[in-house]
């Protein structure tokens, strides 16, 4: 496997913003309590616009007015998995594009078997989780150290053939796009090899990044083309999209000397700000060539 | 319908933030999961109090300690919904007033029927949504996207006639104060009708500004003087103050080059500055003449 | 009862913040709706990793990989209570130090009866409150407004030695850590008694501060030394933390004429930068001598 920067993908991800800035796409959350309002401002801040809903008597109609549906896992409660998987399933029905993010995966008995559920009952289009959480889901045995990626599983430039293998094996497997978080990003649909350079440690260091990541995920997706190859490359322009965020965002921390509350804000300022330009000469995309 | 710029309603406003300030009341909140924390800090930045209780063993006590109940459907749960009926039938034998605030009627028939319950049930002193909520509960066929205002439902000081005959025969139907927020709010007691012109396009960008504003119209309806009249004004007061922390909000952000994080921030800054000389020179209330 | 400035206990604080920075322990929160997310970011700010989770079946092993239990009451949900009282169980078993928030205590029937049934059944390490929730606790009559301290309750330096000797009395009964926020802090285990002078009146004029200082006792006291004492050095250098974060946030606030929403932010950025030798210069606690 050699790995090449895509300029190509680069224009594709310049495509992927300007689609979702002019289409808007409704995206529908079920998802976890920590970072919901995160979530909401970072699809807002994109140009998408979000909905929260998981009352069982209304999830299926906020899922068919939706442009995409996500899934989150971070918080459950009895009823709000009933809720995932009702809309999961409508949403299959109507070809709503699916995001699932298995936060914690692989910490508890329950997260698996929820993981396990929603992949084999709904079938989501998109699994966005990091390293550690994937490899929960492949049946490694991984690390999980609450919700964050664990160490061991940092992936780099150097070593990230191994965990390109795996990520392109269960995108096959799971017939779908699997993209993993990580110092380096990857992402397959089963056939092609992204990975994503962008990005800045600090990103870990504030709750939620990988939520409102998935989240993007969802908006992306929702105005992209319905196909395997389309709600990858939708994926990757959320990747970049999250990771020029956190490297602009740090930027400014820096030079102000501040912390992570400030990161915070510019980071959410970037997701507003970044725009197609930025994008193709920001992006740092490697392809997979065999 | 001649509208004319209201000095006196100018007096009127800084009149209620200052009883705000200086009363401090406590606003009892059943709200939803997304934009939870912005109304608590919201409430606190105008100087009043907030608390948020939704047990169905708490709620009539909470509401009972409590200047104001402000009710928010954006995310029903079973539960939450009994909370919300078990509290404003308290509030309203206890002469507390009521701020409902329909998010996404329109939306779902889960919606539309608690909607409707809330309205026959608890009989809430202030409505508080965008025009298209507002269209939804009067019985329109209203286009909602999301939770957002349509934009064909957009009104501006040149076609707000057609709006605010609406919204004064709702104030009417319903007896109660009807307020709704879009390019131009229009408020109304079914006697007289105020349109304030203050505020800024990137107040929908944030989430939670309308569950905010709800919030805050909670706190100043707390320190109102408890009639209809004092209801509307206190109403009208919440609205210059959302809609001038928009406007100097948006004046710094345009100013650094920022986005919708520092807009945030900046927002709340504004909430907590402003005063009662800001609203004397910078509200834009117009008044209806018949 | 003399009070003492502790140049000792500075050094005691300087090394929680270390240990809490080189261990970076897992803090299990289940915790209120409103704050949650500032939970979650004063906990990575700080230097630990949080993890929500209130499943009923998942709660136990999210305890048992967590170095500590944090359980605060301020959105009940029947649920939520269970969940609270069977992971505080299996904490105590593991030896998994339990900090206990008592938000709102005093203010309905169902916060006395569930702080209760918290102290009975799950004999909490560290309770932390405002001064106002410990008196109610301590079968006080409190006056709760909100979840605010009552001004009534006001504890400065000069009329401290009531309010000690209640803590530290209370911190005997209860066999635990008592940590009480006001103007003056105020912490006991039984034996000694610290003040901590520091922290500015702001904190309370954002939501969440109270909660979050609960959150930070817990990321410190999973980093401390497994015993009594142990635990009162960390809850003591939890509360310096949080004070010189409010008072470092509210110097820039004040020079930039900002408000509210520029103090969080600051004070975000002041739980991330803060080191050791800030805690040893500007520290002020206070130690009684017999």
């Amino acid at each position: 496997m050699t790995l090449k920067l895509s300029e190509n993908a680069n224009e594709k991800v310049a495509e992927a913003l300007t689609n979702t800035k002019q289409t808007v796409p409704l995206v529908h959350c079920i998802t976890n309590r920590v970072t919901i309002t995160d979530c909401a401002n970072g699809i807002l801040a994109c140009g998408a616009a979000p909905i929260m809903a998981e009352d069982l008597r209304e999830v299926e109609e906020i899922t068919s007015i939706s442009r995409a549906l996500v899934l989150n896992i971070g918080t459950l409660m009895p009823l709000q998995i009933e809720a995932m998987l009702k809309a999961g399933k409508k949403a299959k029905q109507l070809g709503v594009p699916v995001v699932f993010d298995p936060v914690g995966a692989g910490a508890t008995k329950l997260r698996d078997e929820v993981s396990k559920q929603i992949i084999d009952e709904v079938k989501p289009d998109i699994i966005r989780g990091n390293m550690s959480e994937i490899r929960a889901l492949y049946g490694f045995a991984g690390h999980t150290k609450g919700v964050e990626a664990a160490a061991s599983d940092a992936v780099t430039l150097n070593n990230a053939e191994e965990a390109a293998v795996i990520i392109k094996e269960m995108a096959e497997k799971f017939d779908c796009v699997v993209a993993a978080t990580g110092e380096i990003d990857i992402l397959s649909d089963g056939k092609t090899v992204y990975l994503v350079a962008n990005g800045h440690p600090m990103l870990c260091k504030i709750t939620g990044s990988g939520c409102v990541l998935s989240a993007l995920t969802g908006a992306y997706a929702g105005a992209a083309g319905k196909s395997k190859e389309g709600f990858l490359e939708a994926a990757v322009g959320a990747f970049v999209l999250s990771g020029l965020a956190g490297e602009s965002a740090y930027a400014e921390v820096e030079k102000a000397g501040a912390g992570t509350g400030m990161f915070h804000t510019k980071y959410m300022d970037a997701l507003n700000l970044l725009n197609a330009d930025d994008f193709r000469k920001k992006a740092k995309i490697y392809v997979e060539e065999d």
